[in-house]
C-alpha cells in the first residue's frame, strides 16, 4: 500500500482526537469475569433481520478498495465469504455490485451517502440493480454531508488515481476533493422518507451519535441504527461511539437493533459493545489492512483472529452465548 | 522569524501550564452532532456593536509585528482586510494607527494597557487620534499590570531590537524588560471610570477570569468583556479561558457580549466557545505565524482555514446559524 | 534467560492493559503514616491455616522454572527455604514434587488447573502423592480455562523446548499451544465439589475477581480465596486485583482468608493489600527474575528486599503488627 | 557537584511517586486572579513567633552541605542572610552552630532527628549550646525513624566521604547506611514531652501528614507544625503535602501556625500553600542547587527569584498582603 493511501486510510480528522477516543474508551472499560462455568460448548452466532450470522462482526463500508488491492471490493467479498461475515459495500466502491455479489456466499448490504432530491432518478435505478443482484440491506450514512478536515492525508499529498473507477459515484470533478467524498449538504429526514417508500429492504441509519436522532430514525421506519463517528474521520472531538452507545440503546429500546463501529480491534471490544447493548459491530481499517497484505485470505484472517478472540473473551468471562453478555460483564466504578 | 522571537511569541509564562490547559480544555469538550439537517445554506455572520462580522473570529492584540514582518501591523491590517476580520491593534504596535487604518476595509479596535493617572494626558491625545482615524472600539487589558515570568524567552535570550519603534509606548528604558511590557501596577476601576467618561467608543475589558470582575466591568459601563489569560503569558496556572467562560457568561447574562481568546486553533474550538456563551473569539499566535510566513496573504489564509473549519463544524453538527449553537452542542458527561 | 523466555514471562495478554493497571492501581493509593509511635519492636508474621509465616509474602505458582534455571522448581524451593517463604508449586512444574519437597523447610502448596471429569483418575493419584510428600495445601486456578492472547510471546516466537519435561502435564501435543497451558474448558463448581470431597488439605480458589464467585467459593468449602487476574496474562482489561479486593473481602467477611497477587513489587504494595483486607500476597515474576539471575540465593534476595521494604513501610507508617494495618493506612479521597 | 551527590539530593524514595505528586499537586491547583486592583504597594512580610520575616519562605533543614560546597552550612547561612531568609540547620550539619550563627543576620533554627531516651545527655548539652549561640527555634523531624528506600542514590553508588565531619551526629558506623541518617526507631510522644520540658524555644514538629498527629502535636505543646513528607525521600506514595495541608489546618485551627515543605518551586506555589492555610513554606533542593552552583550568592539568588515570583503572583492575582491570600485565590472545581 502506498504511504499516502495508508495515511488516507489510517488517519482521522483534524487532530485525531476522536480517533484516539474510539480506542481509549474501549480500553477504559473493565471486564468482570465469572469462573468455573461450563464453557465446553459456546455459541457466538447472532440473528439480524431474520438471518443468523456466525459471529457479531460485520465489514463496514469503506471506500476505494482498489487503492489497496487490484481486485478491489470483489476480493473483499471473497474474504468476507471465507471469513463468514456480512460485507457492507460502499457507494464509493471501485467494483460493480454484480461482480461483488457473485464473490460471496454471505449476505451483503449496500451503503448510500447522498440521498438528496437531485439523486432520485439515479437511486431508483440503483435500487432496481441492487434488488436484481440480491442485496440484503441498505445503510444510509448520515454523518458526512461534507468531508472532514483530513489534514493527515493532505500532508501526505494523497489523491485518487485518475483512472480509478467508481461506478456509483461517477462525477470525477467532485472527486477531486481529498478523499473524493460526495458533498451533498442536503440529505434530510424527508429524503430518508422517500427512500423508505421506495424499497422493502432493511435500511440502517449510520452515523448516529445523538439519542434524539436515534428516536427520529425509528420513527422514520429505519430497521436499525449504526452508532458511528465515521471512524473519527469527519468531525473531530465527537465522542467515542462506545461512550454514547448506552444513551442510544436506551432511547431506542428493543424496537430496532443498534450496531456500532469505531475502534473495535479486540475480541474484548466486541464483548463490551454487546454488553452495552449493541447487537453487532463493524470493523473498517483492520480488514483493509488484511486486504492490502493478503487479499481475500488476509481479510478472512483478520475476521478469524477477531472471532477467535471473541470466543476466548466469552470463555474467559464465563459466558456461553450472546444472551449472557449483559451489563454485568462491565465493572461499575 | 528568528528563533528568539519565535520563543517570545510561542512561549507562555513559567512552566507553561496555562498555555497547555488552554488547548487541553478545548480538546476535552466533546461535540454532539445532529444528522439529516438541511445545511445547504448556512450563515456564519455575527453582530457586534451594530456591525456584522462575516464570521466570529477576530485578530487579538499582539505586540511588535515588525519582529516578524518588515511592514508590521500595516501588513496585518491588509491580511485582516483580505480575510474579512476585525483587527485589534496593540498599544505595543510598531506602526502608527494612521497607516494601519488606511490598510483595512474592516472595522478595527485599539488596545490599551496602562490607563493609570500618570498617563491621562497621553491617553487624551491618543483618543483624539483614534477618533480622527476611525477606530471602532477600545480594549483595556487588565491582566498584565506586570510582565509574567517569561522564562522561555529569557532562555532564548530574547530582547527587543534597539531600533524597533513603538509609537504608543515610547519609553525605551522601561522596554528593556523582557518583552518590553509596561509596568504600571496601578490601573484601577477608578481609572476605567475616567476612560469611560472620555470616549463614546465601545470599550471591552480584556483579561477577566473571575465572574465578580465581570460584574464590576458591566457596572463600570463596559460594552463587552474578553475572557482571556493573556495566552498563558502572565500568571501561570490560571485556568483555561474556556473553563471559566460559563461562569462569566452566567454572571453577565445578556447585558453585554462576552468574547474569549486563548487556545482557539480549530473551527470546532470556535463552535465550543460559542456553545458556552461567547459571542466571538480572538486568535493571536496563529495569525502571527501566518504574518511571518506569508505576510498579509498568510494572515488571510489563517483566517480562511479557520473560517472554513468553522463552516464545516456547523454543517457536520447540523447547525445552520450561530443562534443554533447552544449548550446542546456539547456532550454533558 | 533467552529473550523469548523473558517475553513469555514478562508479558501480559493482548494490549497488556491489565498488566499496567495492576501496577497503576497500587501506585494510585496514597498512604497516611502516623508519627512518634514506638516502633523498636515490630512483628511482620502472619498465621495461615494454623501455621505462622515470617511475613505475608508467598511465591505464586508459575510455570516451567527450568526455562530460567537448570534446577528448576527445586532451586526455587531452596530459595523459598532460605527466604522463609511458602512456595506454591505449579501443575506446570518441570520437577517432581518429591524433589521439590525435600528442598525446602517451609510449608508448600500445589496448584491445579484442570480438575475436570476426565482428569479424576490422574488427580486421585496426584493427591496421594502430594499427601505422601507432605504438601500443605492446594490452589485451584479458575481463571485460565483457555490460554489468553499472548501476543507478546507470539511476536518473540516463544515455544517450549521439546525436551522440557512437565510431569504433571505430560501431553506434549496440547503443549504446542503458546505457553503450553492446558485447555480444559470444563472445570466447574461440580468438579470443585468432587475435589473438596477427596482431600482434607486446605484448598484455595485462585483467579476470583467477582464477589459472587467469592461467595460461591466459600459455599463450596474453600479454605481461602486468591484474588488474581493471572498476572494480566489471561483476559485483558479485567481490573487490577487491588481494585476489586475490597469487594471480595466484603463479600467473604471473616469466613476465610483472602489472598491477592498481581503487581506486588514494593513493601508499600504489601501494606496496601493488607490494609484493604488481604491476609497475605503472592509474587510471581519478581522471584523468577531472581531465580534466573541468581538461583536460590537470587530468589531469597528478592524475598529479603520485599520483606525489608515491608518492615520499613510498617515503621515509617507507625504500625507495629499486621493487626494495626487497617483501612486507616489508606488516604480516603 | 558529583553525579552521585546529585542523585542523593535530587532523588526520592523507591519509585519517586511522592516526589512527583509533590509537584503535580501544586500544578493542578488553578488560580483565580482579580483585576484592576491598586497593587502599587504590596507587603510580602509575615510574622512568625514574634519576628517578622521579609517573605514567607524558609530554608528547610537538609543534610551534609559540604557535599556541595567546601564551606558547607556556614556558606548557606551567608546566603540566607543575603537573601533575608530564616535557615533551619540540620542535625546532619557538617559545620558547628557557633560558626553558622555568626554567618547570618537572620533568625535561625536547629533541627533534631532522634530525641529518644538514649540521647538525653547529648541533647541536654546541645540545647545549652544552641541557647548560647542564639538559636531561635527547634524543629523535630518525626517522619524518618528509619531511612527510606533510596534506590536512586544506591544505583549511583552514593556514599558519604569518610572525612566528612558531622558534629551533631558523630557515629560513623551508623552513617555507613545510605545517606547516613540515624536509625532511632524510638522517638515517641513521651520523648517530645521531655524535650518540651527542657527548653523555652519554639518547637515545631516536622513530618506531619495526618490531622490526628497534628492535634496530638498541639496537645504536646508544639509551637508549630510543618506538613512535610521529607521531600518524598522517606515512605513512597504518601500524599503530596499540599494535598493534606487543608485537613491539618482544619484540625489545628488557629492554635499554632502550620508550615509546609515539599515541591515548592514557584511563587505561585507559595501563594497556593498560603491560600490553603500555611503561614509559610520551606524549600530544600532549590537552595542546595544554588549553594552548589554559586555559594552564598547562589543561595541568595534562589531566594530572590522565588521572592520576586511571589511578589509577581500577588500583583497578578490582585492581592496586596498575605492577609488577602485566602481560599478565594484557588479555583473550586
Amino acid at each position: 500500500m502506498p504511504h499516502a493511501a495508508y495515511e488516507y486510510i489510517a488517519g482521522g480528522a483534524a487532530d485525531e482526537i476522536t480517533l484516539r477516543w474510539n480506542r481509549e474508551a474501549f480500553d477504559a472499560l473493565a471486564l468482570r469475569p465469572r469462573v468455573l462455568v461450563d464453557i465446553e460448548r459456546i455459541d457466538t452466532s447472532v440473528e439480524l433481520f431474520g438471518r443468523r450470522l456466525a459471529f457479531p462482526v460485520l465489514l463496514a463500508p469503506t471506500a476505494f478498495h482498489r487503492l489497496v488491492h487490484s481486485e478491489g471490493e470483489v476480493e473483499t467479498a471473497r474474504g468476507a465469504s471465507a471469513g463468514e461475515a456480512l460485507f457492507v459495500v460502499s457507494s464509493l466502491s471501485t467494483r460493480r455490485v454484480e461482480d461483488i455479489s457473485r464473490a460471496t456466499t454471505q449476505p451483503w448490504w449496500f451503503q448510500l451517502f447522498d440521498i438528496g432530491r437531485r439523486r432520485r432518478e439515479f437511486l431508483t435505478e440503483l435500487l432496481e440493480t441492487l434488488n436484481a443482484v440480491g442485496c440484503n440491506g441498505l445503510v444510509v450514512t448520515a454523518d458526512a454531508p461534507v468531508t472532514g478536515a483530513r489534514n493527515r492525508s493532505e500532508r501526505a499529498h494523497f489523491s485518487l488515481p485518475d483512472d480509478l473507477e467508481t461506478p456509483y459515484y461517477p462525477d470525477r470533478t467532485a472527486r477531486k476533493q481529498v478523499g473524493g467524498l460526495p458533498v451533498s449538504g442536503s440529505s434530510t429526514w424527508a429524503d430518508l422518507a422517500w427512500l423508505r417508500s421506495k424499497t422493502g429492504l432493511p435500511i440502517m441509519l449510520k452515523g448516529v451519535l445523538h439519542e434524539e436522532d436515534a428516536k427520529l430514525a425509528v420513527k422514520a421506519g429505519m430497521d436499525g441504527i449504526i452508532v458511528s463517528n465515521h471512524g473519527g474521520r469527519e468531525l473531530d472531538t465527537v465522542p467515542a461511539t462506545i461512550t454514547v452507545l448506552p444513551r442510544v440503546v436506551k432511547a431506542v429500546g428493543k424496537r430496532v437493533p443498534v450496531l456500532l463501529d469505531g475502534g473495535v480491534r479486540r475480541g474484548t471490544d466486541v464483548m463490551k459493545a454487546l454488553a452495552l447493548g449493541a447487537r453487532a459491530v463493524l470493523i473498517g481499517r483492520p480488514y483493509l489492512y488484511g486486504l492490502s497484505v493478503g487479499g481475500a485470505p488476509g481479510v478472512a484472517r483478520v475476521l478469524e483472529i477477531l472471532r477467535g478472540e471473541f470466543e476466548m473473551a466469552l470463555k474467559l468471562s464465563g459466558r456461553r452465548t450472546l444472551a449472557e453478555i449483559d451489563r454485568s460483564v462491565i465493572l461499575r466504578t
